[in-house]
């Protein structure tokens, strides 16, 4: 393939920006790819496992020159981010971010971009319960979602430069609003994983069942909450408190639905939840129709993890 | 290896009925395999397939002179076909189940064994979210928890027997009491699969956010609980009645801490949110360490399914 962007600063080396470094290095998709993470010990690493050519001690420095540059920081952290590197960017530039929010992540950087960069915010729908410099891989993206919520009045030459780069690292583009994006995500994203963390928490703290048998007799669910729940907790904290109003939202609709099922377990009202069971079932088959999931039995899991069971 | 039961009856021939029949077939466990499904379309299937070397129409013909009967129907079913057999068991028998749920069964089964036949509860911690005859597979029980509550009293020998065969075909046998058991499964997965039916529902439900978005972008976690609740809606509506008073129990504990989270999200309380995210992950770490899934990204899933993203 051709090089897209001849200069990606990559600001923050965790898992997206990694896999990011993977996939553009693999395709030749980059002239040269720059970084800047905060710790001194991820700027270490980047550099001896060859994500980047350079690494900075400072994201003002790793931006300078770059034709593009990626916020790949937790969401709490982009308003300084982009506060440091707006009067480093270079005119023409394109900055995009990969944050799970994007009204708040707007909010944050906007102010901070000159009139000649443009700015068009992202969110790749990929990742895995891993995080840092290390847990990148060169096909994190293939066939994954990676929305864009760029303003009406974007650049289209640069947006169609970005789209070709996202769908060159094996992505599949898609334009969104951005409140709407957010409202989405609290639904397929953001409030499962509250759940997830929350269940995972009740185990914890139940005195009866000793730990070791949560976790010698855990079956699915709760195994794969604990997945779930594993993800990175600066990145989770940062959605939970800049997607607040979608998650609350969901949350309390989420409330008042298991309460419906909790009334229908205690009242003994069997034909309310096995009509109710009946119908989620509809929503597996659209999922794996639309190529978003394996039809394989339990995700296709291999030997020491087939359990879906009671 | 030898065979360890001369004639096994299996009631019922769904995901564990079948994945026994193909195990024990492969292992050279049973001298001769019978099965009885109340539909007639499942008794043919399981000829055509070859799961059973005779079906019948009522289970009472299936079980005579079966030193092993294996009751897999539904737990809400257990006591009919109980009764139903009761008078036919043969002396010497060992009649199982394999229910999600010990107590309800234990009190819909044991009045109806005769005082020479041994009933020994069990419980399979395997499956997959498929079921009926064709979904079965040998592997299924391979390096998965068997937990048998037998009573105090129980024939040791008998107990011995039904063990050999359990661990013959892949799994580990654990023995417990059926109360502490139905609590331990309504935390590891009673309760996580009703919260997974919970929020497939609210996204159903949700008119602002169209299903084909829900689908099209389905992350983690809400993929995941899509998976989880496309299990068999009569197993489950079936363990959620029978297994009430844990169920509920754990559904008080969860909706409580959820609040709790919630209310950190509304107050803004970064700290909070963190230091709860940060203490599950260690719960996950110990999962992978028991050796109860996997530690590959996202579970080892394939191409078009990496996304564990937020």
């Amino acid at each position: 393939m051709t090089v897209i962007y001849q200069k990606v600063a990559l600001i923050g080396l965790g898992l997206i920006a990694s896999s990011m470094a993977h996939a553009m290095r693999a395709k030749g998709l980059a002239g040269q790819i720059v970084g800047h993470a905060k710790s001194a010990e991820t700027r270490a690493v980047a550099l001896e496992i060859g994500l980047c050519d350079h690494v900075y001690a400072t994201a003002a420095e790793a931006v300078e020159g770059a034709d593009l540059v990626v916020l790949a920081v937790p969401v709490g952290a982009m308003a300084a981010i982009a506060a440091e590197i707006g009067p480093h960017l270079a005119a023409g530039a394109t900055v995009t971010d990969v944050g799970s929010v994007k009204q708040a992540v707007i909010a944050a950087v906007q102010p901070h971009i000159p009139a000649n960069v443009h700015f068009i915010p992202g969110h790749p729908m990929a990742g895995t319960e891993y995080s840092g410099p290390r847990s990148g891989f060169a096909t994190l993206f293939d066939n994954r979602w990676w929305l864009l919520t760029p303003a009406a009045e974007v650049d289209a030459t640069a947006l169609s430069r970005l789209r070709d780069l996202v769908q060159a690292m094996g992505a599949k583009v898609d334009t969104m609003d951005p409140a709407h994006h957010d409202l989405v995500l609290a639904v397929v994203s953001h409030t499962p994983h509250l759940i997830a963390y929350t269940m995972v928490g009740v185990a914890d703290h139940l005195a009866q069942v000793s730990n070791s048998e949560v976790i010698q007799y855990s079956a699915t669910g709760f195994r794969d909450f604990t997945r779930i729940a594993a993800s990175d907790p600066t990145m989770w904290r940062d959605v939970f408190l800049t997607n607040k109003d979608a998650v609350l939202d969901i949350l309390g609709r989420f409330a008042e639905e298991l309460f419906v099922l909790q009334r229908a377990i205690r009242m003994g009202d069997g034909d309310q939840l096995f009509d109710y069971f009946t119908r989620t079932r509809a929503i597996r088959r659209g999922i794996i129709e639309a190529g978003q999931d394996t039809s394989a039995p339990d995700f296709g899991r291999v030997s020491a993890s087939k359990s879906t069971d009671a």
